[in-house]
């Protein structure tokens, strides 16, 4: 379950200067669908607490206590957040323990930093 | 119109270390609203576009050829992201040029550093 398929590894989006040449329709769907899974409060807030979490990671039963969702509604929502490559899960015993996936948010954090950023930096 | 209220203008999300700790309701609803943005293909590529664009900035005029889309659905793209507070539009006689906010972009790129690499550069 660690390995499922991404929208991220295929080097599609690697190093794609997105403020310095215009991106294409191909990584432009690829990266919109990641972005479109952080565009949710109750997924970022996931997010956030599985990053956040002692050790890296967290379960289900660490995260329903911050919501007043259902068990499966939290579910949901982790799986729209594995299915865009920003955290991976792992089966061990009872439970499935998610943390994120630092190269995709790598991914994300730099593509957004403005050009002069990276004009100034380089 | 360069001055538009922006949901990230108020500071509320300033330095919110994302990936530290967990986010709260208030702050998830409000950066979760400019990823949402970002979520759509059409949307990202504008935004490249316009960053990308000599001078740093664009007009319609500059950026409808790259779609086949009408007018008024570009125009549309763009009111969504100038209301994210991720670009801002000035009006020049008889067209608005749009520019990124790299204030914006800023915040969304380090919302999302993981939480290692803050503490392997700190």
């Amino acid at each position: 379950m660690s390995n499922q398929e991404s929208p991220v590894d295929d080097g599609a989006l690697c190093c794609s200067p997105v403020m310095r040449e215009p991106l294409d329709a191909e990584k432009a769907g690829t990266l919109s669908r990641v972005f479109k899974a952080l565009g949710e409060p109750v997924r970022l807030r996931l997010l956030s607490l599985i990053a956040s979490h002692a050790g890296g990671e967290a379960c289900v039963c660490d995260l329903t206590g911050a919501f007043e969702l259902s068990g499966p509604t939290i579910s949901h929502h982790l799986k729209v957040l594995r299915e865009a490559g920003v955290i991976e899960g792992e089966r061990r015993g009872t439970w499935i323990y998610y943390r994120v996936r630092p190269d995709t948010l790598r991914l994300l954090s730099d593509s957004l930093v403005p050009a002069q950023d990276v004009a100034v930096t380089a």
